[in-house]
C-alpha cells in the first residue's frame, strides 16, 4: 500500500488524484490549501468537486488544511505539490514544519524563482525545492506536458512527462499514476522539463497575439500563428538548455530536446487558444496594454506567464548583454518581454525572426 | 531583369507570384495547367483570380497553356513547379520537351514518388526531380512550411523555408522571393525538407481524427489532440531522416532536425484543422470508413496524404520488418496506414504510444 497525499484540492491536484486512485494499491488523500475549504467540503458532503465537475469516489479521502495533521505529511510515500504557483511557499512552510520526507515529492505546480544573483538565469521549482526542502533533495519529480484537468477527470487520453534527476524516481512515479488513458513517457532533465513547463505559459502571450493580430473574413489567419508558435519552440529549447545548464544539478550534458517533446511543443499546443495565458496574450494582439487587461476583465486573475516573464527578465537581459544568450535567436522572448515590462501592446515586427 | 515562371494557376502557384511580382527586377509569367484555362481566362478579363479570390496585378503575365511556347521555358531563369501532385509528371514532360534549362527549379508541390525497389523508402519530389529532369540537377529548391495560399497572398505574415542541397540556391530564391510580410529562412537537407512537407500531409489524417473521437460539451477533448500532434512530429523526425538517408543526395550527415521546424511541426500546426487532410482524418476519427467517405462527401478530391501513405507503405513494411525503422516508436504512421489500407476507421490505442 502506497500512502499519496495530494496538497491542493483545485482542479489539476483533484484530477490527478483520480488515476492515483484507480489503483487499488494506492492510499489516497487529496488535502485543500488555506483557499480550498469550500472545495473540500463541497467534496465531503456531495462526493462531487464543484469546479473540476466530476464525481470524487469515497477511495479518496479529501480533508480540510484544519483537519490535515503532521502524522498525514509525515506518513506519506508521495507527496503531490498540487497548488498554483502563489501557494508554493505555502507547501514548503507545511512539508517543513511537519518534518515529512517523502520517498517521493512530485509537482505540478509550474514556475520560475527569482535567482538571487539577477545577472544569473531564474531557478525552476525544481531547483528551489532541492534547497528549500533539503530533506527530499533528489526525490524531486516533475510533472508536465499537455494536460486540461478536466479531461484527464473524464478520461481522455492524455500523455505526459515525468521528469526527475535520477530517471527512477519518474519511473516509481509511472507505476503509481499510469492508466490506460493516463500515459506517461520518463525524463531524466527535470530542471529542463520544469523550465518549459513554465516558460510555455509566457511564451504562449505572444503566440495567442496572432489570434487576434491579423483577423481574417472567417476567424483569423493561420499563417502567423504557426510561425510564431513555431518560433516559440525554438526559442523554448534555448532558454530551457539555458536554464537548465546554469542549475545546481546540471549534469554537464550539453542540454537536452525537451522542448520538443511533451513539456514543450506538446504542451504549447493546447495552451495557445486555452486558457489565461492565452486570453491575455489575445487581448494584447488585439492592441491592448497589460495594465488594461489586467486591470479589467482580468482583474484579480494569476496570469503564470506574466509572472514568468518577470523572473526570466533579469537573467535573460544580462545573458542577451553578455552573449551567453543569442539575442538575435530569441526575437519572440524579448517582445513578449517589452510588452509585459513596458506596457505595451503586442505588435511583432515579423523582420526579426532569425533568417 | 530575373524572369520567373509559375507553371500552375491555381492557389499556390498564383499566390508565389505576388511576392515574387513585388520585386521590380522581376518579371513573373504565370502559365496555367491543363486544367487552368478558366482561372486564366478570368484573370485575363478581370485581373481577378476566382478561387484565391485576390487581385492579380498587371505585371504578372497570365497565360493559358496554349500560349506558353517553349521561349517562354528556355529563357525563364526559374521556373516554380506550383501544380498539385497529379500534375507533377505533366510538368516534367513539359520542361523536358521545350530543352528548358533555368538556373533554378523551385518545387511548390508535394508527394512522394514509390522506390522502383519497394523494399526501400519512397522517393521526395526533390530526388525524382533529379533524375526525371537533368539539366537542373543540382538546382532543385523545395519550398515548405505553414502557409495558406490565400493568407500569402493577402499579405498575412507567413514564414517558409526554402531548402536546396546547395544552400546558395535556396539563398537566391530567397532574394527573389522574400518580401517584409512573406519570410524565408534556408536549409540544405532538402530531402528531408520534402519528405517532410508530403509526409505532414498523411500523419494529419490520424492526428485530425482526435478532433471528432473524444467530444466534449464545448467542442472536443485537447488532450488527445496535443498527444497525436507531438507524436506526429516525433515520427515526421525519424521518418524524413530514413527517407534522407536513403536518398541519392544523401550527405552521410546523421539526419537534420527539420521536422522540428516549419517544414514540420510548423505546417503540421496549421494543416491540422483545415484543409481536406484534416476533413478526411475527422471523418475517420468518428468512425468511418475512408471508402465511404471518399466515396460520398469527398468524392473527386485529391486526399495528399492519402496517396502519400500508399507511397510510403512498402518501404514502410519492409524497414519495419528489417529494423531499418524501429516498429515501437513509428505507432501513429502504422495506426494511419492500417486504416488507409484495411479501410478502417482510426481508432488509436493511447498505449501503443512509447513509454
Amino acid at each position: 500500500m502506497t500512502k499519496i497525499l495530494v496538497l491542493g484540492a483545485g482542479v489539476m491536484g483533484t484530477a490527478l488524484a483520480l488515476p492515483a486512485a484507480s489503483h487499488t494499491d494506492n492510499q489516497v488523500t487529496l488535502a485543500g490549501s488555506p483557499l480550498d475549504d469550500d472545495l473540500i467540503d463541497a467534496v465531503q458532503k456531495t462526493r462531487h468537486h464543484p469546479t473540476l465537475r466530476v464525481d470524487v469516489p469515497d477511495t479518496i479521502e479529501a480533508l480540510k488544511l484544519s483537519e490535515l495533521g503532521a502524522a498525514h505529511l509525515r506518513t506519506a510515500d508521495v507527496i503531490v505539490i498540487g497548488v498554483s504557483s502563489p501557494g508554493i511557499d505555502w507547501v514548503v512552510e507545511l512539508i517543513n514544519d511537519s518534518a515529512a520526507a517523502p520517498e517521493l515529492l512530485a509537482l505540478v505546480t509550474k514556475g520560475l524563482v527569482a535567482n538571487p544573483d539577477d545577472a544569473l538565469p531564474p531557478l525552476t521549482y525544481a531547483d528551489y525545492l532541492q534547497s528549500a526542502v533539503p530533506q527530499v533533495a533528489g526525490r524531486i519529480a516533475g510533472i508536465a506536458g499537455p494536460c486540461i484537468a478536466r479531461e484527464l477527470a473524464l478520461g481522455m487520453p492524455t500523455r505526459v512527462t515525468f521528469a526527475s534527476r535520477d530517471i527512477e524516481h519518474a519511473r516509481r512515479l509511472r507505476t503509481l499514476l499510469q492508466t490506460s488513458r493516463y500515459r506517461i513517457t520518463t525524463h531524466a532533465d527535470v530542471v529542463a522539463v520544469e523550465a518549459c513547463a513554465a516558460l510555455k505559459n509566457f511564451l504562449c502571450i505572444g503566440v495567442s497575439a496572432m489570434i487576434s493580430a491579423y483577423p481574417l473574413e472567417d476567424g483569423h489567419a493561420k499563417n502567423p500563428l504557426a510561425a510564431l508558435y513555431n518560433q516559440a519552440v525554438l526559442e523554448l529549447l534555448i532558454l530551457s538548455r539555458w536554464i537548465s545548464a546554469a542549475s545546481p544539478a546540471a549534469t554537464g550534458t550539453t542540454g537536452s530536446d525537451v522542448a520538443f517533446d511533451l513539456a514543450g511543443m506538446g504542451d504549447l499546443h493546447v495552451t495557445v487558444g486555452g486558457g489565461r495565458n492565452s486570453r491575455l496574450g489575445t487581448c494584447l494582439g488585439a492592441g491592448r496594454r497589460l495594465s488594461d487587461v489586467i486591470g479589467n476583465e482580468m482583474a484579480g486573475i494569476t496570469v503564470e506567464g506574466v509572472d514568468t516573464g518577470r523572473r526570466l527578465a533579469p537573467g535573460f537581459s544580462a545573458a542577451c548583454h553578455s552573449g551567453a544568450l543569442a539575442a538575435d535567436a530569441l526575437p519572440l522572448t524579448a517582445a513578449i518581454l517589452h510588452s509585459i515590462e513596458s506596457d505595451a501592446a503586442f505588435d511583432f515586427d515579423f523582420t526579426r525572426l532569425p533568417g
